[in-house]
């Protein structure tokens, strides 16, 4: 398979929106989406699934996924977490989390005291959002002079037809708090 | 009195940080500055004092003010509340307030649908910035198209020695989720 003249080694799919969309009863199949990604899979294409999803880990994306018809290795998925969990790995990181709560499977907490973080690391955290622990994220980074990861930057996204606030609001706000720009782990902005 | 030449009509003092400082048991008198100010008013300069404490209101100021020694009449003391009560009024905007419980005697809260509400005003609301109440502000400025006003914009504040985050961190957050500025209302910035 060849694109603007040039032979195709792989692709990478967004999930949310490319593969399934939200519903009332969860993730659905987008219609003609499965069979897409099998003619890639047939052709011998490789296939990656790339996401900013940090309410979900990489198993139960997958869950997911094969639930709604496709297939693939566990290990052609990834969420933002997986990049962020092997940044943590390498650069040796003591991370301050505040992410959803199914995330942490994917992250590492650990059980340090506030003076010993290395980073911040902001996820979708839905209701974790609250004032005292967005004083707390802004506390180390002051404090700890360190600096702040943020697993994407969506400005909101649709769930049951209402508008939800996204992690990237509440990156804003501690960038503008801090003086410090975020440095964004996940699929790459348009 | 004359300043680089040009005679002095008044003057417009800030208040924390100028005239009172925050300590353990509360804001205290800087060295200097209540003699300086009666100074200014014993030479018939007009004085008002402006700030963007959005946590009291215009009478709790006053009070805690000429309990340190100042003197002014209530009138000459401006909290961004009051400048924004007066934009409410010419206005006749229906604001969603997500302020400081402290605050709400200077503003007017109206009971309202969501869909009624043409305005969000944003204020240092403390722990009532938390996730549900961020939402709905969001979802007002983007279902009703309305604007965002912000009492202030100060990045964060010490309080008892510890970093506090102040409005314009959550200003921000929801100036980059609707992509429309914040209206800001209170003393000048630098």
């Amino acid at each position: 398979m060849t694109f603007n003249g040039r032979k195709i080694k792989g692709v990478l799919l967004d999930i949310t929106g490319v593969l399934v969309e939200s519903s009332g009863s969860g993730p659905k199949a987008i219609p003609g989406s499965v069979e897409a990604v099998k003619a890639l899979q047939d052709a011998s294409i490789a296939v990656r699934f790339v996401t900013n999803e940090t309410q979900r880990t990489r198993i139960s994306l997958v869950t997911m996924l094969r639930g709604n018809g496709y297939s693939m290795p566990v290990e052609a998925v990834f969420p933002p977490a997986l990049a962020m969990a092997s940044i943590i790995k390498k650069e040796q990181l003591r991370p301050f989390l505040l992410v959803h709560p199914n995330c942490l499977y994917d992250l590492q907490s650990p059980k340090i005291t506030d003076e010993e973080y290395t980073c911040v690391i902001l996820g979708d955290a839905v209701d974790e959002f609250n004032y005292s622990n967005l004083n707390k994220a802004f506390k180390v980074i002051m404090n700890n002079n360190c600096p702040l990861y943020a697993l994407g930057k969506g400005k909101y996204y649709r769930e049951d037809g209402d508008l939800t606030l996204d992690v990237g609001p509440f990156a804003a706000a501690l960038e503008f708090a801090t003086d410090r720009p975020a440095v964004v782990v996940g699929k790459p902005s348009r």
